[in-house]
């Protein structure tokens, strides 16, 4: 319990001010209300200056512990070659399971990856008197789309407005606004945008109308079956075909018995209704984030995941997954911080022109962790392996 | 790309080597292997010798920076008073959100949190070779429930199993042994213990069964309704009730409109079909968890929420989150890491006794969290506000 | 137990024969193979020529009571003016709760209806060698839509093929074929239309692809937030706005008590995750669908529904139904046979040109409906008039 | 356009009134009204005096012609034998292709059934000032359920209060009562046993709380998660296991060729989000349902389906479906209605002690049919079956 907290207060209009005496003032705030230091959140070598854009009230850095896994390969069209992939994590064999799966891959020849479909989206939804009205509204929108998209490209030298989807219910018009964002995450971006086109319908549309923002329907920050279905960020795949006895000799399993698994856990899906009928993509994909400078909060939506397995008739497996609502940057943001830009750095991808890459490797990274995880669970040595590398040591 | 990787390989066996010596060895292999080098991650004062059980393969750290939020005046059964939140983000305008909706919920008397589930599982499915036999395995299953509990109990001295729920479908049996872990996050010990009891029923049920010690009903590290209804981890409320004129005075919109505009957000939610019928848990949630050494890879879950919300007759507003599958720890983990404890310590959380109380403090910050954006984006200041605080600077 | 009837099989290659005498030898094998009579089915005057198309081994009719509920006051802009509408139902109370909320609306000044889109699906799967080679001719797809719509409307002198949707996952294209169907329901005609499509397509890809005629994606006969989202048949409005004094006057509930209980039904509705927020809208489709001659199997995905309501300042409530997957014809199929041209014909709704003049008579049938149920749970009605007219009698 | 019809009302207090002569009066009103005669509609054989409790305001019925499919042959524990099954359909093809299925069922052994589980539900939902009420009250309800119980069974002879499930949100608890319902389908029953436990409730708690009958979470009519995870109605699984010879003699198609389009299918049904991963148990259902007087609504969530399938080592295939909330009666409602209670009594299905019987029937219909048409549509024979027996003849 915090009793002198009462009278102390975090003065708003300086929450921006990355001062050495600012923070220090706010560091020794911090001490006395709580009665605990933090020699450890001081300990850091970015530079504040870089930090307008990325935090308020700024008083130090946590510190995750990065472990590389690799070399990971990848046979992309953006990412081709090995990599080592930093893993920012404190869950323990994480990292050692990555790795093992990234070698039987790599045995295998690689991991194919492929982006399928690349954008972003804000979605407001407009309100009427009545169905018709909206209805009304909807077509004037297709109508006018190429003035719309221009009032909306006004704030944006990188975004285009590629398409606004229409979903209509009751007197309530739903769009999503999908742009292409080049190599940013674009969240703020078309923010920014949309807003600008709503303010041009609200002048130039002949009738009454009210709208909102965001209708729920681009679901930022949040898991949906609107982006999956319909992309936000990168939809990405990573797939390949694994000889049965690289699997046996790597996974200790057989590739029959680990598709009899996965029949069942197909099915536990289906009925425990998840995003994702995988194992753990959110395991490899948060360290990444961490690692990297990503907004880590998209983990929610950047997680979802559909996996595709085939048992071939000789006893190969070919196994994939699609990350439909990977959202990711490679400048803006976080990632030019001093961590996260080395983070990116360590594989080649900070910077414009590479987004696209970043997604192959980070699609790849999760198969590898979808075998590995998967496979030790149907081997039994799930556990055992938490006892080696985990937090099950006593 | 990363010609030379080729011929580089992090040993497996010497990923679990935390000394000066192996850590200067991946460095230095890693800048050779990239041609990349990372002072800023070599730059950090946690312990190597406190990294078992946390990360393999370490080689540095992520320096994620940390802003402070707050007051936050919680009146909860474990958290009370008021707390300075931490929160490790790098997203702009997410520390200063958070902190103005603290303030108005502070001058409105309070958030009243209130934990009212606690719970982690292991799922696993049983198989047989017809339904029947299924059946007759959950009735066995059932009446043995004081033997299986024991056995699963042998592994662990905090975790007792409460109880085992049947799903059954076709000849397979899915379950969820559902467990109280105290102050642990639990995963990795209800894995444990589950695997003791399958082990154990596997010897004694006298007939032909095959398990999978995870048939995808837990769901961990994904989102799933059956998770949203039946609780993991931490289920925990935070309401109140705000009077209009203090929502108008901070926030700069009138309840009636702030409501008007949640119905339409409800539809979206429904139809958009998420797992979160509010505006951005995950970004408070991310912050703390990056903040306080949590299993970040848990936002998957962790950040499905129930929103309830309510205009009273005189036009005050109830408004309510339900966090339904919240996990976290307050030892363990990543917990005890340097600047991890630092940040629970800022809000007296660290160690046994205090799960729930980082609980009230998580779930009262996600409240101030979605009244803010929420009235930001009916205000029409969301766009602003992240032109002035955040990535939309040019 | 049938102990006789392992002898006796009805010949597979007469299932089509309608004449007098097929029909009762078939009628004489089942009284002989079961011992039981079944006078009452053989009671039809339906004549057995207009059979064909519609069912096999015919052998005598359900006789469905049909009970007349109304008038209903619609103003659509295919359906104008006051309806009585036949609904055939074994559920007692049924027509009467129906005809109670039908009356409300009338005094209100009727139910506005709006159709908002009208197509049918076939959802082809395509599959290939890598997720590279499906993306290639998912643009193949859209460069020669022209050639491929063609090819589907050589079987069909209705249809019309208006879009393909394409959602990609791992080597895998699946797609919806959209099509408009005139006055038939239409499922048959688009699985001919884009079978041919689908053959033609073969034909002339220059790559190796297979194909599965039906991928899930178009979910007949099941509901699916793909058809909700996108529409299945016709999406149609129903709304109005109804004073509180009317509300109170025939429902003896409060508009502020209906709508607080509304938002309870709306979060029941959020967790436990149904394809209806609304209250029981397969009632009142069921019975018209029964009593009009539609595939009543169809009920599966017409039933979905979103629900929206307003309280307004004054007290008044509007209040809207959203069908999005109506699935309805007003010729072909069983509205043809004898009495279920008579059910379309009261409503003035058999044969061309009718069909979205039908669905706006269900739509506004079932916003009827939802209100009378609603009120009467509110107002703690709903068990004595099962009492009264229901299956509660003694 | 009824252009006379505003004059004319049907007076709501004489809908109940089921003499020759009421009846003949509505019969004329709605001639009059609308200028259509209904000559089949009035062509019956039932008695109109046992159609109280099943529809108000009669005026004749529905004739659905009836077709014979079989013989089906079940390993059930309540249906064992040989059985022809009725099935009330418009659908050309489809009586047709069920008895295929059946027919290659009955030459590899028949279908095994199971009930799984058996109960109905109502769920009230009880609100509260505070998230603490909600949940002392959840405590309270745990601790008195026994009174409750006793409570709700005042009003049935042969309900029995099972469980009630509990689901706290903010601050309301959801409840889910559980009961066993005998061969009646319950909905009505279990309404009025939950009304007056509730009364108990709010008469004996000691403290303030309002209560809504049903706050979704029973779904009657609508189809839900929360109703498929955890039974509404038959809980009942249809399995066998085929013999690849016999599957590609009767079906067309080998059994790896099947089992390869139903991976395809399966991720067909997660990323459409369907309640069915099957192909069109509503076909089946609502079929029988017509025909032996269930209340033909229940269809929307009978239908819901869990399918599991595995292809063998050997080439075979195990087929299963699991229908989670199958929702039927064997008296009471329609049952006992002239050609209802004759399609019961071919499968001697009428009465006490026959409701699982009748369930299991339903069931192997269901996998009979699922093959059937699985195996068309991969044999691509679906389309030509239709042009053969359906609809899209000429």
């Amino acid at each position: 319990m915090l009793a002198v907290v009462t009278d102390l207060r975090i003065p708003r209009d300086r929450s921006d001010d990355y001062s050495a005496e600012a923070i220090g003032a706010r560091q020794e705030f911090l001490a006395a209300a709580t009665g605990a230091d933090q020699p450890h959140m001081r300990h850091f070598s970015l530079d504040p200056q870089t930090l307008p854009g990325n935090i308020e009230n700024f008083l130090g850095v946590a510190q995750v512990p990065v472990g590389l896994a690799g070399p990971l390969l990848v046979n992309g069209e953006h990412a081709q070659g090995e990599f080592l992939v930093p893993l920012a994590t404190t869950e323990g064999t994480l990292v050692a399971s990555y790795s093992r799966g990234m070698k039987l891959f790599r045995e295998a020849g690689g991991i194919t990856t492929t982006v399928l479909d690349d954008k972003m989206q804000r979605a407001p939804v407009f309100s009427f008197e009545s169905a018709r009205e909206a209805r009304a509204f909807g077509e004037w929108l297709t109508e006018h789309f190429d003035e719309v998209a221009a009032a909306a490209e006004t704030t944006t030298t990188t975004g285009k407005l590629l398409e606004i989807q229409q979903f209509s219910v009751s007197k309530l018009l739903y769009t999503r606004f999908n742009y292409s964002t080049g190599d940013a995450a674009g969240q703020n971006m078309t923010g920014k945008a949309t807003f600008a086109a709503c303010a041009w319908i609200k002048l130039n549309y002949p009738g009454e109308l009210h709208f909102v923002l965001e209708g729920q329907f681009a679901t930022d920050k949040k898991t949906s079956v609107v982006n999956m279905l319909h992309t936000r960020g990168k939809r990405v795949v990573a797939e390949a075909t694994l000889p049965a006895d690289l699997v046996l000799k790597h996974l200790n399993v057989s590739t029959d018995k680990l598709f009899a698994a996965r029949l069942k856990g197909q099915l536990g899906s289906i009925m425990s209704v998840t995003n994702n009928n995988g194992n753990h993509s959110a395991n490899g994909i948060t360290a990444i984030f961490i690692a990297t400078g990503q907004d880590v909060a998209n983990v929610a939506e950047s997680s979802a995941l559909y996996g595709f397995t085939e048992l071939l008739p000789n006893g190969d497996l070919y196994v994939s997954v699609t990350l439909p609502s990977l959202i990711i940057a490679t400048y803006g943001g976080g990632t030019g911080l001093a961590t996260q830009r080395e983070g990116l750095e360590i594989m080649d991808c900070y910077g414009a022109g590479k987004a696209r890459k970043l997604a192959e490797i980070i699609a790849a990274t999760v198969l590898a962790g979808e075998l590995s995880l998967g496979a030790a669970v149907v081997a039994e040595e799930w556990v055992q392996a938490h006892d080696d590398l985990g937090r099950n040591r006593p």
